[in-house]
């Protein structure tokens, strides 16, 4: 079979998905593409939890401009604080540098994570428009218990934004029952889609916000101008702010049919074995996780921390051997990722740490050689 | 045959770019992705006219996002120009309006353009940092003399910006001879690929403005930011900003391949004599055109005004027939409008002017019938 | 838009005929093949206008291994008359003399056709066990009126087989309603799917025969060993004699489902206008078509006879301006074909006429320039 | 990722090749298609072994057409030899019963193989025009010996034939070099192309026979008729008997390119080093295998026996988890079957035994669970 792609998005896509983008035919008003764009609006909706009152979004761009939208929702002099347990976490300060707002960051110990405490604490010495989170930190694979903290602040501070860019599709996502104000995500992680969409829902709240308040947002990741075309693309009538990306939407589409006909509990409880394999497999040849707290495993991503191998000479030979894994990127540790997400089957947990397990005795890594595979073997004989 | 798509954008795309998306284990740090995406930034130098002077950029977005990402270039309290011929002149003026800049805008009267030497008076009245000019104006079909207006402006502003969205890939583009500092178009125009990149070149003097400024942009649409990107990239070697839309990027490559293959001078020519034979028939019809004058005739977009039927009973009753078009946007005409790029043939002339001339004459129409689809037979027979 | 292929079979084919072959992974017995397989035995049934008292066949092959396949019902000695209106009707009588049976071949003048009077006289005078016909001769586009002739010789022969190649799909077609044994066809041809496939249907009394009688037939191409695989497969059970094409059937199944779709009845007439469309063009160019009289005119070929220029200089000419049409193949004439079947629409006759009338012009063929086009243009929009 | 399909044809198939089937305009005349026939018959000599003395032929059917098509070289009274080793040896009795031919049949106890001493005696005791033998029997996976066959034979009888469905593509052939006359496989099975084609080459011998002998061959699987077509194609222009499948040879092309980058060696490698892998698997699990002697394992099918489970029940429910294999066809044994051909990789091997050993054990079969991954994961560390 071709080689597998245990990336951190795009990763390995259903075939039917892709298919669904070949129509050469289609612009933004044919009726197949309306029809497409409606259908992933509801999709979208069941992916994040919520019910009609929750206004979802889709547009160009990916998980870093979903972020850089809920500018509009700030107003200059806002007070945002921001929930970082890693890159990804820090981007969000980034972003925000560049508008006229204060931000405050709180960080945890590398492969930590702040914890629903900190945030507490933290809102209520300021008096914070926005606070961000990020549900899983793509550079760790740490994940943030939202519900958790949520409830502890939602009556404190004004928006509370989640970045679900590795999350929705693949963990437990209730934004309306948790109080979220905006939910974010990208089409190319857990939803398996192809990348270049933003996804978000917004709450009754920040839709009124939205609505009420000019903002310091730019033109195109204005979500106030994108709002009428996805009230009007729901309703079936195509209406144009700028041109989206047609196919990857069909595409999109797609995902969201094949993702209702799995059953969101059904897709993160698959997830979760996975996951679980993955990381059985790992601990059982001697080799440590990035994410420090069992409690804040995640179901999508899982950083391998290497003694003695290079983690880039790792990459290069497991491609030689049919899988593609992604590469760490946070300074803190020498390791590398495997994504587990999308459309990632227990046959897959087998293969990685397989070929983990041969590449890294090879390689010299010191590892208990042939461990991997029985404690993975073991793992879903029993998870069934 | 299927349905023609003679729409602005996305238009008929060929299988064969469709089908380079089809690959489902591509991630953004893969071999065959950074290769096509090397590739794409090559080739984009070549359709715009520019050596290696010019630095590329292929983002996430479309026309809109890369008119905004010129932001990248200006400081708090800049002047700039916006020549506007129509919507997407005016679109210009949207969004600076949402930075501290100062705009002015230059109209011509509706189907009509703002002639070389009205922009060359106004540059002399005012320290203009930014002229923003638009090559083919999508909403009427209205061209720009651009080389012309580069000519008399040149020496007179720091930095000229052409909006070369219905232009890139079907119309003489020589940014570089002509003094151009931006110029930008989206992917799924006459370049023929799906929508959801924007495509930009800046000039050495842009270049140099890019890295020695702190601008006014923001994040995610901040050229500074995708600058690493690019030039990694080009040399072969994944490196992460933001994820790229991958297989829209992959099937960007297959075009610009077959872009190549054409030749840039051919496909202009293609262009030129298909958008001439569906002139020829609509004025043969006895109807009028948008672009009120001859020399302002665009390659790629038809505006046709009509007198008794409305132009949205035309557009259903056409996709019936196998043809679907453009509705018009503009206020101040009762069209619709014909897209001719990308893939459009001289057969594609036929059907369309065969299509319009039976749709119009059961709805009503006063129209010359059987006059267009002649009128178009003579022509090809002799402009081949 | 791409190359127009307007060939006699494979023909232009819908591009989600094609793309329901690309799953990779479907086996003989996999439920998505044995699913589509039996979809397709029951489509089968429908196009050819019989009831469940049919049994139909689809067999790896074509139009020729289908007709060979009859031997299937013959024994050593019996007599057959072939009525052959050309090179098809020909290839009865080439097949029938490796096998020891006794053939006759009625033939009439080139272009013109056996009539059902001179088929009745000629079975009364010997003891036929089968008659062949030739719905249309794919070589000259020459239609046989089946059910006037079925209506004469029903009773006076065992078996009446009919070569539907160039007809099921696109004219009327009632083989139970007629009293036909045999109904034959391939999959490339009006049903508009990809080659590979022989498909039959047989009457009651044709499958007594089959079972009944030990016949001259091979093993490959001998209905008795498919009978058992058709029969479990249609009840959903995969069976196994000899590996089917699996991705073709997948394709075949979603023709019919289009085909279904689009109701046979409409089929029929859409097939009626464009072959009117195609040969009031050709007449007003002032050329001549192969079949000489009009009530034998097929809806599926049409060929057009040339006086001065040579027909492959036509044809590679005319695969230049975007159309391939077919070559002829009769010796009696100096022509080229046109093949509108499948899912040809009036715009392809639109197209045809026009690369045709154009091409012509320029290689010297005395036609009136013009009145092709203007003809067809007149047809359509009163034929509508 | 998607089900993995380890049947024993069609088989997972690279998704590039069924992509170049993916043209919708490509006629039987097309450039596009001759090229790829042409090139699709250069391959077959390359797969085969053999030069341009040999007469490659490609044509629409599969196995056991290109073995009814070895009937063009055979006369009435002809004595054959039929080796058989199982199934489709035998079925080569079947197909010559239905022609007036002497036919003997060796056969060796189930599992095991006709040894090359028996075949030499008997060649000796009788005057035989041709022997058939069976590189690999399907259904049991058993090897023949077919070069020291030929070794002892090639001087006592006048034609060999040699069934490779199962071997071509996988196994060691050299057709030439061993002096076959008849080296015959399929599309479908080691080659990794979709299903609808017989594949034979013939030695000068055989071609002699062919173009100096009037046969008992019928019409369709008479090479003799296919043979200028063959010719006339490989010279890069099209000839028409009658109509090939034209996208299934566009995607074989596809796949002789894929191997032709592969290396037919290295691919030999491939394919030997899974199924030495899977095999170690299933012993190391405490099961036995249909192949008898260790010398007759094929590089391409693997029978299963079972003790206590039926193999139906083990086949549906390793669907579920994932993976399809082949049930098995011998009445001697209680066994299903993994086909290891075409595009397997060893992390196919690994997937394979993880999930028949998860499902053995719970459904009760005896095994020692664990071990049979641990053997493969062993095996493929050293085999490296």
């Amino acid at each position: 079979m071709d080689k597998l792609l245990l990336h951190v998005g795009p990763t390995t896509i259903k075939e039917d998905i892709l298919i669904a983008g070949l129509e050469n035919n289609v612009g933004f008003t044919s009726k197949e593409f309306v029809d497409a764009f409606s259908y992933s609006l509801k999709g979208l909706r069941y992916v994040m939890g919520v019910s009609k009152n929750y206004q979802p979004f889709i547009t160009p761009g990916g998980g870093t401009s979903a972020m850089e939208s809920v500018t509009s929702l700030l107003k200059n002099g806002d007070k945002v604080l921001v929930v970082s347990n890693g890159v990804f976490g820090d981007r969000w300060e980034q972003i925000f540098k560049r508008y006229p707002v204060k931000v405050k960051v709180l960080r945890p110990s590398p492969g930590s994570y702040v914890t629903p405490e900190e945030v507490e604490e933290e809102v209520q010495k300021d008096n914070y428009k926005m606070v961000t989170l990020t549900h899983v930190e793509t550079s760790t694979g740490v994940r943030e218990p939202i519900k958790d903290i949520a409830r502890r602040i939602r009556d404190k501070v004004e928006l509370i934004v989640v970045d679900g860019v590795s999350s929705v599709g693949a963990e437990e996502v209730k934004a309306e029952e948790w109080g979220i104000d905006v939910y974010l995500t990208a089409s190319q992680k857990a939803l398996g889609a192809p990348a270049g969409l933003s996804l978000l829902v917004l709450s009754p709240k920040a839709l009124e916000v939205l609505n009420s308040e000019e903002s310091i947002a730019g033109y195109y990741l204005n979500l106030r101008n994108w709002l009428p075309v996805m009230r009007s693309t729901e309703e079936g009538k195509a209406m144009y702010f700028s041109t989206p990306p047609v196919h990857v939407i069909m595409q999109l589409a797609e995902a969201f049919r094949l993702i209702e006909k799995e059953g969101i509990e059904n897709r993160i409880k698959r997830h979760s074995i996975v996951a679980s394999a993955i990381r059985t497999g790992i601990e059982a040849l001697g080799l440590e996780i990035v994410a420090k707290r069992p409690e804040s495993y995640s179901n999508t991503v899982t950083g391998v921390v290497l003694k003695v191998v290079e983690p880039s000479k790792v990459l290069s030979e497991t491609i030689n051997e049919g899988v593609e894994f992604a590469p760490g990127v946070h300074p803190a540790f020498k390791y590398f990722r495997i994504g587990h997400m999308g459309w990632v089957t227990p046959n897959d947990a087998i293969v990685a740490i397989s070929v983990i397990e041969r590449t890294l005795k090879r390689l010299g890594e010191p590892i208990r050689f042939g461990e991997g595979v029985k404690a993975v073997q073991e793992y879903l004989s029993s998870a069934r």
